[in-house]
């Protein structure tokens, strides 16, 4: 099915006043609107505990244009869209209120009692909010009801069956948008087009001509404020059993029989199914941690992330993860995916790397290797993809050397590609759920992550162990040396732009 | 063996006031000279039929480089190794006073007996020079002695047989260096580190993946002031005998087992051995001929090819050729490889389109086909790899979009590569032979071109057939329709430079 460009939906935002919903809600909805993808009569109520008028919600939405789209454009009207509304969300009259104003917009705006329920607020009220929604009516209505939700979906298996099993009491799976914007991204996008797609790459694309795949999402940001949060969860929470593993999965997916959101779902399961648990004693030759102390990022002296505000001092939290996974089918047995991400590192870069294996027989530069193939698929901030091939170099003598085939996307579009969020709600407006984690697949990948947590939580690290501003942990490297592989420098594969 | 980068010789160039040597000779001498590649002690003669003296030579030397090179740094001690002697290439008193000559400069500037002889004159007087350098002494030597030859080898098989009957009467096969310049251009010698260097590319490089392979070859030019020879000669021997089938043969040839001249030219000779026969009936399905008509260039009016100056009225010589050609071995059984060449065409533009077969099932696009993967060599001008491939368009929709990864070996560089012909004289220099083309390659190739000139010599054509400033006739496109398939447009493939 392919939808309409444009649906009508009453959209209501809980955490109306967040860091998020300025930076990224916001904007994404008024990118929609100028597009003329937002229906003509859509609605906004946005809700958060301050005592805020809808016009002092509705300057506050035009500053959010002004700052992050840097335009006022039409502004007026689309603040007009925009509702407000004081909320407790522990408490029933304030969802009763919500449900009395939902309805005039409904009225008002012709909106077919269709309703996105955004919570764009602390984890712990997602349960509580999704309960109210039901017992207190908002979520009977004779349109559509979606639930979207940010992350973390919980902070282990247990914790994130328990969520779910609550929030399954008020909303279908069906119903469920679990966000993970990395799914968003025009390059991960991308990378199911690339693979089938396109007759080039499918019938490479397995372990008889992938050595090894490398996957690296890189910050130079130290925790900031998240600290509270962050010294609950850590990097592999945080990163790895979602975007990381979301990616892992697209990469070694089988190709679906065709591309609706249930069968590609269900590759990406079988994905998980196939990873190779790590646990107990096999997690330190698969898995290596590491927190940052201080050190120099863009020539300023930075603090460790035990220094940080709001982090304890012996704090046993990593904030670099890197791991060999293992697929153990028939397309990928024995090629690693390895990955890594981590905070206070070299550059902000995340970057695939499928490393081809060498030809069957070197005719050139008898004593050295040549240069093995790769396509680096560039997630952000540049967006494109590069071929290394081996050609000829100029002059007499037969040696080669290596060059890079580019495309870049924004090269390509002279502007940038439309921000993850704002792909992410279309996408939940029409109902296409494609981009959107399933249960399943966030259970296998909890189930796969807290082997590893439990094994690091019950053993005293010896943090800090990387400088601020490095690559991460010497472990990190030996991880990859022992099978005879390095990583490759995301820094020396940037797409050359113009 | 990897040679010296400088080698000692004594070269007499026959024609020395000649275009070729004027435009190439003398430009490629002075680009190996200013980099260090001829040996100190080098020393020239150019012989011809002016009564020039030293003086003059140097004089004409330096106006080249000047005019085809744009500087005169190092220009007099350059030209100072230039010698000239006033030639009759039929009297046995010209070559004893160059042998004088010769012997004098061996000793002036130790050149060990070395001696080069390039032909850059008139075919008709190839045979005869070879003879008088053997029966005047000039190939008796204690040094090495080579022949380079120009084109055209002979006008079909018969004349190449008795011209080389002819020449191996004073040298023996592995001395004469047959000149294809083609094999001297960057990207012809880089499609066999493309193939082998590449574990990317060779599993692709068959009849699973590949559904044709297309070279172009468009000049702009008329025949220009080459009618005489022209009239004789067509596009078929000018081009398709020598540079298209050269490039086709590096296209499918196997891998060798290791990279020497002999090791590669036998490569080559199976390809040419395995290329099916067309004639008689069968020549009207797999060639098309074509001779231009008046038409526009670049705005210009111009003459048809039969109003031109010299070409007689009822000309019967072809300008253009397109072709089919099968390769009937196990890597390339089924796959077509199409040619095409001629004068006055849209643009100047030699590519080579290698055309992946559709993905086995199309996922996207419901109603229209994806665009197939190419990889498109480029060989001249510009020169460069581009891999076409379908990514994502930007946007909810699942649409796919042809996009390109492009390498541009001028981009690269910064300046030009080394022109053919200075890559060619540097190899003849160090004996290596590997981008010559073998006496075998020669007969093999005439007698697949033979059998297409008898029919058409012996069929009136419908000429003129095509306007000046198009892509040739008609039939050339019918030619690959039959297949479904269609000629890629080059202008339309070329490297996005920045």
């Amino acid at each position: 099915m392919i939808p309409n460009d444009t649906s009508t939906s009453l959209i209501m935002i809980f955490g109306a006043t967040g860091d998020l919903a300025k930076r990224k809600l916001y904007p994404s909805l008024y990118h929609l609107y100028k597009k003329g993808k937002l229906a003509e009569k859509f609605a906004v109520i946005g809700t958060a505990r301050r005592a805020w008028t809808h016009e002092q919600f509705r300057e506050n939405i035009k500053e959010s244009i002004i700052t992050f789209v840097g335009t006022n454009d039409q502004i007026d009207d689309f603040a007009s869209h925009f509702y407000y509304q004081p909320h407790d969300v522990t408490d029933s009259n304030s969802y009763i209120q919500l449900k009395k104003l939902a309805e005039e917009l409904d009225t008002k705006y012709s909106l077919q009692g269709n309703r996105i329920f955004y919570l764009a607020m602390a984890p712990e009220f997602f349960g509580t909010i999704a309960d109210h929604l039901k017992s207190d009516g908002l979520t009977e209505t004779i349109g559509f009801k979606r639930l979207v939700i940010e992350k973390p979906f919980g902070h282990d298996l247990e914790s994130a069956e328990s969520l779910n099993a609550q929030i399954r009491q008020s909303f279908a799976e069906e119903e469920i948008y679990r966000i993970d914007h990395y799914l968003g991204k025009a390059m991960v996008q991308n990378i199911e087009v690339i693979r089938f797609a396109n007759a080039f790459f499918e019938p490479l694309w397995n372990n008889r001509y992938i050595s090894n795949i490398q996957i690296t999402s890189s910050e130079k940001l130290g925790v900031e404020e998240r600290a509270r949060y962050y010294e609950k969860s850590g990097a592999l929470r945080d990163m790895v059993q979602n975007h990381m593993l979301q990616m892992v999965a697209l990469l070694a997916m089988e190709p679906p029989i065709r591309l609706t959101t249930e069968e590609i779902r269900s590759e990406k399961v079988k994905v998980f199914r196939a990873l190779r648990p790590i646990e107990g004693d096999e997690v330190e030759k698969y898995f290596v941690r590491g927190q940052y102390d201080k050190g120099t990022i863009d020539n300023n002296e930075v603090v460790g992330y035990r220094d940080e505000h709001n982090v304890v001092p012996q704090s046993n939290t990593e904030t670099f993860v890197a791991g060999k996974l293992m697929i153990d089918n028939f397309r990928w047995a024995g090629v690693p995916f390895y990955i890594r991400t981590g905070k206070r590192l070299t550059t902000k870069s995340t970057k695939i790397v499928i490393q081809f294996k060498n030809i069957p027989m070197n005719l050139y530069n008898k004593n050295e290797q040549l240069s093995p193939n790769l396509l680096v698929i560039h997630i952000q901030p540049e967006e494109g993809i590069t071929l290394h091939v081996n050609a000829k170099k100029s002059g007499r003598n037969i040696q080669t050397k290596p060059v890079k085939l580019n495309f870049s996307n924004e090269a390509d579009n002279g502007i940038n590609t439309p921000e993850a969020y704002e792909k992410l709600l279309y996408d939940c407006l029409h109902g296409d759920a494609t981009n959107f984690t399933h249960w399943d697949e966030v259970a296998l990948s909890w189930r796969f992550v807290d082997k590893i947590s439990e094994v690091w939580e019950n053993k005293q690290s010896s943090f800090p162990n990387y400088k601020a501003g490095s690559m991460g942990p010497f472990e990190a490297d030996k991880l990859l040396q022992q099978d005879n592989f390095s990583w490759w420098d995301v820094t020396d594969l940037d797409v050359e732009n113009c």
